[in-house]
């Protein structure tokens, strides 16, 4: 059978990425003590596995960017796996570069602030990692806490509206990457208050009057986390996007920046 | 050529709906004094269009659906205008029955409680109809509002949790359908406060004021809706889901119910 | 403290559903050899879990839902113990009926059928549980597939569109409820082809030739479905939506069809 | 009342992008001859529209970027319109830059390539704007269209697979922008061949017979689009990502690619 991939290319265009989107695939995912009695977390991950392509050729082979993930579905993952991930890609595909990103949920348990009951709450990241003349590494979070607006309360004889925010927060390092847990933690401490799956009454009481008293604009956010993330050791880059899904609108109240930082 | 749709089939089946989905087309909805200069407004819209199918026949003919609603883009619809695209569909495509589904995004205008400021609020629809022995049609709106949780404001020395909150909800009656207008101002009075694309500070210091002396569970809202669509003239049906987008976790309060009326 | 969802209401309104949704939480799936060395399968699953609320009642408890779920994170879970939940919310939520909806991705293994490699395949999948005089479970699966236009085979000199389908099954059993893996290797016996993540050269001749020699209508794939699903022993109600995502249209053929069964 | 946003804030730090998002609002897009007899188009557009905040101040005006659109919607909009907008936008709110994004449906008209049939090809498109030393302009536009794959077509008997494709391509120009009708005509026919929302019978042969005969990988396809689009006169940029739901797979085949053009 003709390997019709391979034919010869004339049109003198070498393609950055081509491969695979919208793959899902369980990977097990690294976790970091204290927060599990398990050294990996099970996800579900929807994956996009490109690499470049020589302008000689027709075409890559799509099945490999499968065959190549398959044995890593078993395999606890972190940084470094993708790295080795990556190279395998461009040997087997003969590229120049290869990039993988993988989304999913992952699970950090939170404890509420005064009953201490424990929960665990549901976190969208992803890992991007691409191969280039050098390996880099970038994590991608989304945490949820609860904003409580300054102007409203400022001008109101009691209460002041809130709401649900997230702020997407996505960090490169030097070396070792920050884990999952502590960048959360450091995000939503940022916000008027944590977000927690279970309150209790006393826990319920103590974040309503905790948000009062910790008003804060999408701006305040964003400015706070980006005091927090510059004084994180070996950060390289950071991105913020923060999104107030306001109470008192139909849409958002949003602030993003971006950073390399020295 | 052959009509490979017309071929007998002998399987003995007839299929209850067959048609086209994920349709995107513009349309005209006709609106009602004294919100709009104009008696149309130009939607976007979702299509599912469907007929039931006899069970001598292979297949429907898909390009007759669009055939069908394409002069129907340019003319102003509401429900009389549905039942003779239904009408059409039945007689055109051999059908028993024919059902039609428009999802769109409709605007209502609102103005701020204080300033009297005007602006633009999106709402999710769909209108429904259905031909089969005779012709039902179904409005949907999806409405936005506040909701401020009357046990966070019990319990805490100040403040209290509040959140947007949606709520869906579908109606039928007897004769004449409400209009989007009416049936959205009707759902949104019953939250703690209305929501509105434009406030000045004035509009805020109100709306933060009554939702705080307006506290309302999710259960609260929909007793209320319930008790509100009971007294509609004519209405042979309601449908509803109430949906608080909790500001202190990252799931949502929600409660629904459906009734027909007599 | 205050226990606000206690307070007495005399609006007379019995709330069929109050709960929470859009929860995310992990859970272990139980699976059924020899499908896997595990018997279990760990997946991130959306839920929606609701009671029913007397008249009496202010309100539900919202935090005893999460209570109740996070136990049952980390055992593996069917049928049986889902009833098992139901029962403990209708008991300490004092509620007549409860109901729970668990929506995840589950993963098949597949071999290709002549290369015999094998890989994972994703489906959506959802258990459907209500508890009310008698306990009730549907399952939900979305399985993809190949359909091959026999319409654009018969007219064309060479060629037929074909394109990605999927068929969106839900069941419910007298009894024992049909596995995952067997009821998705019955739908995806109905199309063209079935769908596989790793195909190698041989595979792709194998399986376009395949689809070539098996057009079928999304008429054709709904019918036979229906054949096939009256053929299961046990089977009380089923309901199937398939749909074509045309590969010369932008929008998609759709066939439906819901059955109780005798 | 106090202005709480006007508060000095010490942080040091001027905020890249602060306002309003996933805010919904129709517009009136200006079209071009001779696809339509009206002069405009209107849309449903989802907009992000932000600001930069000198370091001095706590937080922007939120109000004003509404109260800045309302008199957009009702006026035929294109580039030129956008800076305006964007203008105001750095008067009103004291910003040395300013954003706006709108993404929205848009019709074009097709005719069947044999029997002439026109029907509305909806596309999904975005403006995006931005003022900073100088104004810039990107359109985007997602184009549907079908793929039939090379190799599929190479070593099978009969047949090929072939499945629905989309590409999305962006663009800026050093003057005048192409239109979104010239910019989509362009993109489809590099496919195998496009999408058309009515086919008749005699059409359907065609597309089925020409597709057959035109197969192209997602690199071929991305291949020929970046050179077609190197030869639009004054582009500066341009970024293209293709993507093939492949019909054998639950994946899909993706290509990307951007380039500065001199």
């Amino acid at each position: 059978m003709q390997d019709v991939q391979n034919f010869k290319d004339d049109r003198g265009i070498e393609i950055q990425r081509v491969g695979v989107t919208n793959l899902t695939l369980p990977f097990l995912i690294k976790t970091f003590p204290p927060n599990d009695y398990q050294d990996y977390q099970s996800v579900t991950a929807q994956v996009r596995f490109t690499v470049s392509l020589p302008q000689e050729f027709k075409g890559t082979h799509m099945s490999r960017f499968i065959e190549i993930l398959q044995p890593w579905c078993k395999k606890p993952i972190a940084e470094s796996e993708l790295e080795s991930i990556l190279r395998e890609a461009c040997e087997k595909l003969q590229a120049q570069s290869a990039q993988i990103r993988l989304s999913f949920k992952y699970f950090v348990e939170k404890s509420a602030p005064v009953s201490q009951k424990k929960s665990l709450l549901d976190l969208d990241c992803y890992f991007e990692a691409t191969l280039d003349q050098k390996f880099k590494f970038e994590l991608g979070v989304e945490v949820p806490f609860t904003s409580l607006c300054p102007c409203s309360k400022e001008i109101s004889k009691f209460g002041a509206h809130n709401q649900r925010s997230i702020a997407r927060v996505s960090v490169r390092f030097k070396d070792e990457c920050i884990s999952i847990e502590d960048l959360s933690a450091l995000i939503e401490s940022q916000g008027s208050q944590p977000i927690y799956p279970l309150l209790k009454r006393e826990d319920e009481k103590f974040v309503t009057e905790a948000a009062y008293e910790n008003p804060k604009f999408v701006e305040d956010i964003l400015r706070d986390l980006i005091l927090a993330l510059r004084q994180l050791k070996g950060i390289e880059f950071f991105s913020i996007e923060c999104e107030n899904f306001e109470s008192i609108h139909h849409h958002n109240a949003f602030a993003s920046h971006k950073e390399e930082v020295n």
